[in-house]
């Protein structure tokens, strides 16, 4: 899990190099494969939606052609926000593990707290705060520099 | 306001004729010249993400060269998702008119209500029913056909 962690924290720098908030993200499957990884390219794109966890869910239900993702896990730097967590439902993602909380744009653990819904049938095991201090520092640095 | 609901009901249709569930939207500009329109390609696409408002932000992003729209209108036949919701906040779109409501999977009235929560800085505009009874049978019928 710490090695998939590690995948998505290079796609966060690299983000981050690109003028990117530093947000890396990772879809694997049921045997641990790398079936898709990227980091944030909201400006680069101009795509108010490329957020890398949309961009790897997609990448990924390609990949396999299948949209549903039940036993592949989405490893993401930092707390995915509503709008990626209800995609990440959507395609019945078997787990989500992610670094840093997000306790102004988090959707999972803040915000709308899209699997803790009524509405969300689907439960997908959450697993936060894995590499929570680098994944913050990296964003913190990034958010720092710019000011 | 009724002739863009009319143009996001046709591809809604569209989508249903697809085997999509028959959802459509159109993002209109300031003027309410009309930016982009699509209907519902999760299925065509095998895309979990691919609703029709998140298509339409898209095309809109790309067409206008902004990932803002803050002039603009997002019309859809049905109250969007969660993640279209956020999608929508996250392009600080300037008004969304829906047409059926949806308690079952809705993220503006129901559910996330994304635009109530304290975490959503960017309030837009809502207005939901519009042309409900002529949405909300468009979908009926589709599912009533599909048991």
């Amino acid at each position: 899990m710490l090695s998939v962690m590690r995948l998505a924290l290079e796609e966060a720098m690299q983000a981050g190099a690109r003028g990117e908030i530093p947000v890396g993200a990772v879809v694997t499957d049921a045997a641990g494969r790398v079936v898709a990884a990227a980091g944030n390219e909201v400006e680069q794109r101009q795509d108010p939606t490329a957020h890398a966890e949309m961009l790897v869910l997609r990448m990924a239900a390609q990949s396999l052609g299948n949209r549903r993702l039940e036993d592949c896990t989405l490893t993401v730097t930092l707390e995915p926000c509503a709008m990626c967590a209800q995609a990440a439902a959507h395609a019945r993602i078997g787990r989500i593990v992610f670094g840093a909380y997000d306790p102004k744009s988090g959707g999972v653990e803040h915000g709308a707290r899209i699997f803790r819904l009524a509405q969300t049938h689907h439960k997908a095991e959450i697993i936060g705060g894995l590499n929570e201090r680098e994944c913050a520092d990296l964003l913190q640095g990034f958010f720092l520099e710019r000011r």
